[in-house]
């Protein structure tokens, strides 16, 4: 199993910037905020805020100023996950091998939990303590944000995952989907960070959002054959519960194997867009190649 | 009955530059983009977005500068509506006598309508065409309406209605619950719109702020009447629905006449506001006018 460099310390790093943000509310009714901190804080790899840090370190950028990018990321992440686990939508009782937060909570303050994790996202990008360089980027990593989550991002994502349900879709509308569901969010990790910077060339930062396309579309191969291979026991959810709820999946159109391939090429493609850059891209190199070889 | 001046011109405004926006989406899904019109589009009487141009004419401000924050506000109170009237929260099936949106399409589709008008929100500050001395002021109207919106606004005034459902609560927790849950946004309706003055003085912004807080509130009162005295047909939803959820009212904690009374006290207090400004505000004294006596 790849081992990600300095995984635990940005996971730290993180859930305190997390905790600290919402310890930092006024209560205003104690079980919403409850919820809110179940859905943020309860266990969680934070691959987005760990592949914003990476970014981010391979830039010479301060941690101070990715934390405010990985949070409101990972907010986004969060509120995503709680709705995508509600009854009418994947129906999940468990996730990351706990309730899902309309079941330790109830579905009402569930929906109201993804909402206000959602504003907090944005909350956050605009309170942020930007060091002086980066306040100018406000807006556009707002914008960026934007563009990730709603209609035309992860929402819409979801979206046309429950219109692919019980259907067979190609290849093209099954990337098209995970693009958007998954994709979106797992590239902004990238690009709202190269965005920060005042030193990187327009040619880098394509080639690192290039790096992002591919490892997105990586992720998502990767889960799917997963969801296929693991047992219910270490994945902490129903196994095989893709294939039972008839979702287009990449074995189910490529077989077991071309989806390995697929997610291998995809790889090759990432470190090749790492080579040409004139930075330290170790660690995202290795985070490529965590994200398929992953076991879960 | 109260008709207020130039409300159908103002309505139509919106709805153009509503309709515009979700026009100018990329389809990805069909149905959700649909669904996101059907809850934006249909209906509504417009008050926030009527009450922020009133207040930009009285100040003179741009219509086109308004636009955005009227569009933004409106977008944050239709994902409101949306996910208030859930099975799992109100469980209504007519909202402005058609059906509610998870009747019209489904409850995941209408989940993820109300998301996605979120982000749209922020998508509208963030890209709104602003001229050039409002330009300055873009962050600090993302940041109220990241206030009036999540947790410390309208989403946990939500919270704090569900939880106060088949309880008794206090005046103080009542107006507390009814200033996040309906207050915040009517607020925030006036002071964006302040907030792009740079012509307006500290202590004229807070008299407009102090009147939005006053008809904020007494919109609520009025309201908790209105169900009271209304019947099914003319409110397009079941009358006394408040009372049959055993919801905390102004009317059940003050009888019908305190609570009347409590609505004249506080439309006296947004007029006597109105009076201090050096602007003509004839068209907010008629909207709070409007506001306790409108029948539905």
């Amino acid at each position: 199993m790849t081992q990600l460099n300095q995984l635990d310390f940005y996971q730290t790093r993180i859930n305190q910037y997390l905790a600290d943000k919402l310890a930092a509310y006024e209560v205003n009714d104690e079980k919403l905020l409850s919820a809110m901190q179940y859905g943020l804080l309860i266990g969680g790899k934070r691959m987005r805020p760990y592949l914003s840090y990476i970014t981010g370190e391979a830039l010479g950028l301060k941690l101070s100023d990715v934390d405010g990018i990985a949070a409101a990321l990972e907010c986004i992440h969060a509120f995503s996950l709680i709705h995508d686990d509600l009854p009418s939508m994947d129906d999940d009782d468990l996730r990351r091998g706990q309730p899902t937060c309309h079941r330790a909570f109830d579905e009402a303050t569930a929906i109201l939990a993804g909402d206000s994790l959602q504003t907090l996202a944005f909350d956050i990008l605009v309170n942020h303590n930007f060091s002086a360089g980066v306040e100018s980027k406000r807006i556009s990593l707002i914008r960026q944000l934007v563009n990730a989550s709603g209609y035309q991002g992860m929402c819409g994502g979801q979206a046309l995952d429950i219109s692919a349900t019980d259907k067979v879709i190609t290849l093209a509308e099954l990337e098209k989907l995970h693009s958007l569901k998954t994709g979106a969010l797992l590239k902004a990790s990238v690009t709202m960070v190269t965005e920060m910077s005042n030193d990187i060339s327009t040619d880098e930062k394509h080639q690192l959002a290039v790096y992002a396309d591919h490892i997105g579309l990586a992720y998502q191969v990767r889960d799917d054959i997963i969801d296929i291979i693991s047992s219910e026991e270490e994945l902490g959810k129903p196994a095989g519960s893709d294939v039972s709820s008839n979702k287009s999946t990449y074995p189910a159109l490529l077989g077991l194997q071309g989806a390995q391939q697929k997610a291998d090429n995809l790889y090759q493609q990432a470190l090749q867009a790492l080579a040409t850059l004139p930075y330290n891209t170790d660690n995202l190199a290795q985070f490529a190649t965590f994200i398929i070889k992953r076991a879960h």
